[in-house]
C-alpha cells in the first residue's frame, strides 16, 4: 500500500503517544470491567472547539504532520469507530496506511448507526474492503437483519429509545475487539466525553484556527451539580506536543 | 507588592514568548499604520473554546503555571484592555505583580465601555489605584463627560452606532500607549479576531477541560467568501509550549 505522505513517527513522537495507547502494561480505566475494550477518543478541532464548518461539511483542520499520527494510532487499535453521520458525510477510509502495515494489522471499521442510515453498498469503506485495502466494515444498530453485505451488530434500545454506549462496547469486546479508537463525529464525541468510565484515553489535535459560529462543535452537554453549572469533562495526566503548526494533547478522562 | 504565587519565568519560557511581544525588533503587523499600537490578544479557553461557564460567571480555567506568564505579559505592555462586561463581572485587577515590577512599569488599565456601564467608583481597579498598586483606569466610550473620577476617552460612533476598533486603538496611541494587551472578554476577543490588520500577536492558553454547551465562547462570527463558509481566522508562525497541565499557543493573526 503506497503512502508517500504517511511516514513513520520519530521515536520521541512514539514515546509521547504510547503511554496513552492500549497495551498489556497500560490497563484500561481503573475499575473498568474486563468485558469492555480499551477506548481511545481522538479528534481534531479548531481553537473554538469546532470539528467542521457545518454538519456534513468536510473541513481540513490539522496539518500533514498529524496525518502520520492518525495512521500510527489506527495501527495500535483493533477497531476504528465512527458515527453514521461521519461515515456518510466524510466518506472515511478508516484503514491503516502506516508504513509496513500488513493486512492482518488493519483495524476493524465499525459504524455506529442506530437508525440504519448507512449502507456498505457504494461506500468508500466497502470499496476499500473489495480492493483488499481494509477490512469489511461492521455496523452497530438498534435492530436490523442479517440479509446485508456487512455484518450488523444489533443492540437493544435503552430507555428513551437510545443506544447505550456500554452495551455497544461490550458487544464489540464479545466479538474479540480489545481496543477501539473512536474518530467522531461530534455526536459520538460529545456522548462519550460524558462517559468517563468508558473512555480510557483522549487524544485531541488542535489547529491554530477559528472556524466561527455555526460550526460543528465538539462540546458536551450542559452539566450541573446541585443545580450549578460545572465543567462537563476534564483530562488528567495531560501532555502536549507541537506537531507542525498544530498541537496534540493526550490525557485520561477524569471521573 | 508581595506576590508569593507569581514567579519569574524561566529563560526558556521568556524565549518562547518574546518573539510575539512588542519590542523595537518586533515590528507591528505588516502594513499597519504607525498611528496604531502593537496589539497582543490573549485569553484562556477550554477545549470547547469557552472562556467561562456562562456570561458573568468567573471560571477558573488555566493552572497556576500560566499565572506568572500573565504578569510577565502585563509587564511587557503599556496598557491592558478589557471590555466593560469583563470589568464588571470578573473584577479584574489588571495590574502587574511580576517580581520586581515597579510602579512606573504598571500597565495602564483601559476599559472599553461604549455605553458607560462601568464606573470606577467601587471597582477593584479604582481601589487598587487608591492603594498605589496600579494606575488609575481609563474608560473608552461613545460620548461621556469629564465630570468623573476616571479619565474617559470619547470616540465617535461608526455606522450602526458601533465602536470602531481602529479608532479606539488610534486614540490610545495618541495618548502615548505604544502597546496594548487585550485580555477579553468574549465580545472583545470575537470582534478583534475579525480584525487581522489591527492585532499583531495572539497568545491563547488552552486548559484540558470541556465547559460544555451554553458556555461563553471565544468564537468569531460566521465568515463567508462568495457565499461559502470559510474559517473565521487563523494564526501563522505558531509555536506551542506546555505550561503545567495547559498549553500556551503563540501566533500571528493572518490576513
Amino acid at each position: 500500500m503506497p503512502a508517500t505522505d504517511i511516514t513513520e513517527l520519530s521515536s520521541s513522537e512514539q514515546t509521547f503517544l504510547d503511554p496513552y495507547l492500549p497495551s498489556p502494561s497500560a490497563p484500561s480505566a481503573s475499575g473498568k470491567s474486563a468485558k469492555l475494550p480499551f477506548v481511545t477518543l481522538t479528534y481534531a478541532c479548531s481553537l473554538d472547539g469546532m470539528i467542521a464548518l457545518a454538519p456534513g461539511v468536510r473541513t481540513a483542520l490539522s496539518g500533514p504532520e498529524t496525518k502520520s499520527m492518525t495512521h500510527y494510532l489506527r495501527l495500535k487499535h483493533d477497531a476504528i469507530l465512527v458515527g453514521a453521520g461521519t461515515a456518510v458525510a466524510d466518506l472515511p477510509s478508516l484503514n491503516c496506511r502506516y508504513p509496513g502495515a500488513e493486512f492482518d494489522e488493519q483495524p476493524q471499521p465499525v459504524i455506529v448507526d442506530p437508525r440504519r442510515r448507512w449502507k456498505v453498498e457504494g461506500s468508500a469503506l466497502g470499496r476499500l474492503a473489495e480492493e483488499g485495502k481494509g477490512r469489511q466494515p461492521w455496523a452497530v444498530s438498534l435492530g436490523g437483519n442479517s440479509d446485508e453485505a456487512c455484518k450488523r451488530l444489533v443492540v437493544e434500545e435503552s430507555e428513551g429509545g437510545r443506544m447505550d454506549w456500554e452495551t455497544v462496547l461490550r458487544k464489540l469486546k464479545a466479538e474479540g475487539i480489545r481496543s477501539v479508537m473512536v474518530e467522531g463525529g461530534a455526536t459520538v464525541i460529545n456522548a462519550l466525553l460524558a462517559e468517563p468510565g468508558l473512555v480510557d484515553s483522549v487524544i485531541v489535535t488542535i489547529a491554530p484556527t477559528w472556524l466561527g459560529q455555526g460550526g460543528l462543535a465538539a462540546c458536551p452537554a450542559v452539566t450541573t451539580v446541585d443545580g450549578r453549572r460545572v465543567n462537563a469533562a476534564r483530562l488528567a495526566d495531560t501532555t502536549w506536543r507541537q506537531f507542525g503548526a498544530d498541537a496534540v494533547l493526550c490525557g485520561r478522562l477524569g471521573a
